[in-house]
């Protein structure tokens, strides 16, 4: 007898999350995943990243039928209008969006269910970095901090669990933790 | 005799630039920044940040009237429904705004008139290591590659000089290329 009841937990199907880790150990070539942004200069500080396809599980993604424009600039302080938030935000909200997902995959997973999960992320730099007056200082975040409040119908040491587990499977959180190289190349003039 | 016309350059206004780097010179505790990113869990894959005050320049920044609100969620195949791009794909706009923005910056310092600044950037992953099946495969990106295109009023050689200083100067490629500490506290339950 087959369970056909789709199981919703935290808004997470975990029928489907378990469907698809078994296609992953099936067929381990479907795991690679390549996320692009195409970016356009606007004027001053502001550009534009126009992102919709991606390629995934043996093809390109056809899921978006419109692209999502999202931009970036930087406030006055930092010779922008505040037309968009800055890059370093962008980088902050990223790293919230993907723990937070991975701990609501994760308690999904645990057969917990969350009733809240909200945190605050600050980055430090410091602009002489930069700026270029002094190299002692690196161009980015000296360092992030990541305050959660989580709560759900589970004891407090599961929570933190899974928080743990969050940390140690999150995409970005290894992103910014650890290096990544990246390549640059140019067509000039 | 004070000149007081602007120089605007790319967008950018030259003066307030050189005005800055002059005050941080001599105040150097004005350099340090603490940007933040306040967000929520919606429900499945999705949260939003609330984007709004930063400190800087010795003092919190009250530029902004109102909050950037930020989506993050997943594609479908991801177990999203497409509310907003990846956390992946916004540390990729990341990347690609503040390298072009530094590139417009730096442009503008040395009288280089930009009339065009396009990038395409990819970041390769594979889905094993995130989902806990195959530590052989980190969480994050194994790469990033990013495919510049700029014109402007100048030779080859130089829109590449401009190329490389924003490299070595910009926030967010130091960040993903480069370990940054993150500290993650809780309050659970």
């Amino acid at each position: 007898m087959t369970n056909t009841t789709a199981l919703i937990r935290n808004g997470i199907d975990t029928e489907q999350v378990y469907g698809t880790l078994d296609a992953l150990k099936a067929q381990p070539e479907l795991a690679r995943f390549v996320f692009r942004a195409p970016n356009r200069w606007i004027d001053g500080p502001p550009s534009r990243s126009t992102i919709q396809g991606f390629w995934g599980a043996g093809q390109e993604d056809s899921s978006r039928d419109e692209p999502f424009e999202v931009d970036a600039s930087e406030p006055p302080i930092l010779f922008g209008h505040n037309e968009a938030p800055n890059p370093a935000e962008f980088v902050l909200h990223a790293l919230a969006g993907c723990l937070t997902l991975t701990i609501v995959n994760v308690a999904a997973a645990r057969k917990v269910t969350l009733t809240e999960v909200t945190s605050t992320l600050e980055g430090v730099l410091d602009a002489r970095g930069a700026t270029g007056l002094d190299d002692d200082y690196r161009n980015g975040f000296e360092r992030v901090s990541v305050t959660f409040s989580i709560k759900g119908d589970a004891p407090r040491e599961k929570l933190e669990e899974i928080l743990e587990r969050a940390k140690a499977r999150s995409v970005v959180y290894d992103i910014v933790s650890n290096p990544v190289p990246v390549d640059v190349y140019a067509e000039v003039g």
